[in-house]
């Protein structure tokens, strides 16, 4: 049985089969490079950064947060020959000014709990200033004691109203 | 400063944005639904499963991990409305068929350490098997305390070599 949308992801998945020129690429990034960036549906990396298929590696998760991707982007750098990450925040992330406090009561809600230390216990990392942020997620790499010093990583911020990338961590 | 990588980035961005047109798109995603999948470089889910800007939120870590991809995905789940998720690892994966310990002999190698209790509780995440490894993290999530109990989870499995996808947990 298939969702309407695992349906339509066949569907497609067999066009973009039917022309795949990419068999026999290997797993290390030809480029070297990493992005960090956030699972929002308004971001496409490879688009709007302009790589090709075997070429960048791209970890993403809730606020493209450097501490949850601590594990992927150790693995690269470490083992995939990775030797620079960009941690990419963007505008009007939905991380951006909430406090954790709100999550966890919508979380208990959802759950039919009234009180739950484990869900108030559960780290939502949200943040309240996109560029303080940003830098913190960079430090907090650049500081981790199983980090390579010689990697580099930089933060940017993606507008996700103009498509436009900045960096801001340099 | 910036490297070459980042020029480039930097270029293809500047192009992106100049034809960009989606301003104005919200946080939740419009199809409802999310992929979790390899940070790999030679996975592409936009153009693979063949969606658009807005559409589907995309969770992305070593391995396809669902214990790694937890806080996103609940935070996605629970908060931004997104009602099924389809974790996809794929052949080839760097992940696949290493001992833990290689990787943490090559972590403490690279950090020059001949001993290090903390890199040795570094959970690299391997797996042996693909398939079972597939369900065994669709499980997770399934049972995991915090999950909503109507939010399907389904696996996959895409080749590298051929671009196909195929669901192999129901």
């Amino acid at each position: 049985m298939s969702t309407p949308f695992e349906s339509e992801v066949l569907k497609a998945n067999a066009k973009y089969a039917s022309t795949y020129k990419h068999s026999g690429l290997e797993c290390p990034p030809l480029k070297k490079a990493v992005l960090i960036t956030c699972m929002d549906c308004r971001l496409d990396p490879k688009s709007a950064y302009g790589f090709d298929l075997g070429e960048v590696t791209t970890i993403r998760n809730a606020g493209a947060s450097g501490r949850d991707a601590e594990r992927s982007a150790l693995l690269v750098t470490h083992v995939l020959g990775a030797e620079e990450v960009l941690l990419i925040k963007h505008t009007r992330c939905g991380l951006l000014g909430v406090p954790s406090e709100v999550v966890q009561d919508i979380m208990k809600k959802n759950l039919g709990l009234t009180e739950s230390k484990d869900v108030d216990n559960f780290e939502v990392l949200t943040f309240h200033d996109l560029e303080a942020s940003t830098r913190e997620e960079v430090e907090y790499l650049r500081n981790h004691p199983f980090w390579r010093s010689h990697i580099r990583v930089t933060g940017w911020i993606h507008d996700t109203d103009t498509g436009v990338l900045k960096k801001i961590v340099e």
